[in-house]
């Protein structure tokens, strides 16, 4: 299952390209620069697994992927606002991203935070664009506008990114890690999956056995990355290696070492794997991206 | 008409301001910071134009106010951060607003950023919540979530935040600053008001008839306060005088002198209230906020 993944994430990602540009919204009369810069990050080789777990989750559920594409679109949108901010010096003071500057490292910090904004509010444009979704039912719109504001704002992503500065240069504990992890990249990445079937026509069991999923792989995926900073190669990454031990950042090697963080990710694996039982084969997509999930090199 | 506005637009503020209080999000476990700048920039005395225009529009095409309640709340949210992130260093760099120390400068940058993202995001999740606008079809619901992402998007608010920085320093035409100040501010003007109407049940019709008004208040309402940078009050402003003429901002005083500044804004609200005839006295509370606009000395 692991050898075939890579290639298959190549013609997901594909699918997932073709969509964010033919939804990319067009330039302004006077305004083309922070255009440019949303442009830029949006496209600059993101592994869209975001994107890829919403499609294949509504396939899990019986739906077919393209009444999920916008969704997709919306979520990697809000994924990489969050990058674009994350990276700002007032934050995380990043440089490179992706092997490319950072975007406010090529545009100037201002077009970069009103790139940022402007990402995040074009994802709620696309999923209340007039001319998408049109075969899914209104409340499942707004379910799906739901799911993503929450996962996204101050009881989600926001929380965890204000968790993780807190967490800079202190000791801190289990708990308070796991906080930041699940907020920070945990929420979204399980809202990806949710937000997938409810599109796909999920009943309530199926929704909260997708969540246990999202929420397991989400973790996983950033203990993965934590273990990507440490023994990453940075070619591969495109970013920075060694930043979170020299930032003295919270994170599961630092708690529990190279090998018990390893093995937290795989015990995570298994019981993701194990919310997906009641779909029989139906989930295997979704179990392949799991494994890409801790099998990746970048 | 103008004497009286003042006290209703006290007593509609403070409406307002109990419906901010009611739907403002709970602080998570871990972060409590970027929240309580949140709610500092929320409640620091705004004049809350745009949730009252919405209400108002609501009223005007015979709708129930409560039912425009929670956009109106949510325009409230997405106007805040528009402030927060234009204040920051890397775009006005302004110390002062309403009186009070800008966002980033009594929280950080950091914090002021996250703020400013999770008001934008908070917005959405008002919008989606299932305890609000119970009444409201689902349809309608999406078409408010379009009309406020699309105003304050790159086709809306952040386009004309673009042009506003690109026109420092350079002699702008008219055509130029027209655009900076529809988008700017007249964008998310325009949208509240279209969004009361949406909410009250308005057909195509009046939707149009109130988007003009709203256009059109929207522009008067930045020339006015192009005027008040000029000859304002720094104390009744609670934020700097003469700031746009230091950083050689386009604006209607720049390009038309005072006198023909003000014309332009009276022309304004006189084509504003004509296309709010069809509605008869029942759209008299909203060319009194129109008046207001003018007339007001902050």
């Amino acid at each position: 299952m692991a050898g075939a993944a890579p290639l298959k994430m190549a013609l997901y990602q594909k699918r997932v390209d073709e969509a964010l540009r033919r939804y990319f919204p067009k330039p302004g009369p006077y305004a083309d620069r922070v255009h440019r810069a949303m442009e830029y990050s949006l496209f600059a080789g993101g592994k869209r697994l975001r994107p890829i777990l919403c499609l294949l989750a509504c396939r899990a559920v019986g739906g077919r992927w393209p009444a999920a594409l916008p969704a997709a679109c919306a979520l990697e949108y809000i994924h990489t606002y969050s990058l674009i901010h994350d990276d700002l010096p007032a934050l995380d003071n990043d440089d490179f991203r992706r092997g490319k500057p950072t975007c406010h490292k090529k545009f100037g910090q201002a077009t970069a935070i009103l790139a940022g904004d402007a990402l995040l509010t074009e994802a709620f444009a696309l999923l209340s664009r007039r001319d998408v979704m049109k075969t899914v039912p209104p409340e499942k719109r707004i379910a799906v506008i739901r799911e993503i504001a929450r996962a996204a704002g101050i009881q989600g992503m926001v929380a965890g990114q204000e968790a993780d500065l807190k967490g800079e240069k202190k000791k801190v504990a289990v708990p308070f890690l796991n906080f930041i992890h699940q907020h920070k990249t945990g929420a979204l990445i399980a809202a990806a999956v949710v937000c997938g079937g409810i599109l796909g026509g999920g009943q309530a069991g199926a929704l909260r056995a997708l969540r246990q999923f999202g929420q397991r792989i989400g973790l996983a995926f950033q203990i993965k990355d934590d273990l990507l900073n440490v023994e990453g190669q940075a070619h591969l990454m495109g970013k920075g290696i060694g930043t979170d031990a020299r930032r003295k950042k919270a994170t599961y090697p630092a708690l529990f070492g190279l090998e018990g963080s390893r093995k937290a990710a795989e015990r995570l694996l298994t019981q993701a794997n194990q919310a997906l039982s009641p779909f029989g084969p139906r989930a295997i997509p979704l179990m392949e991206v799991g494994c890409y999930v801790l099998t990746r090199d970048r």
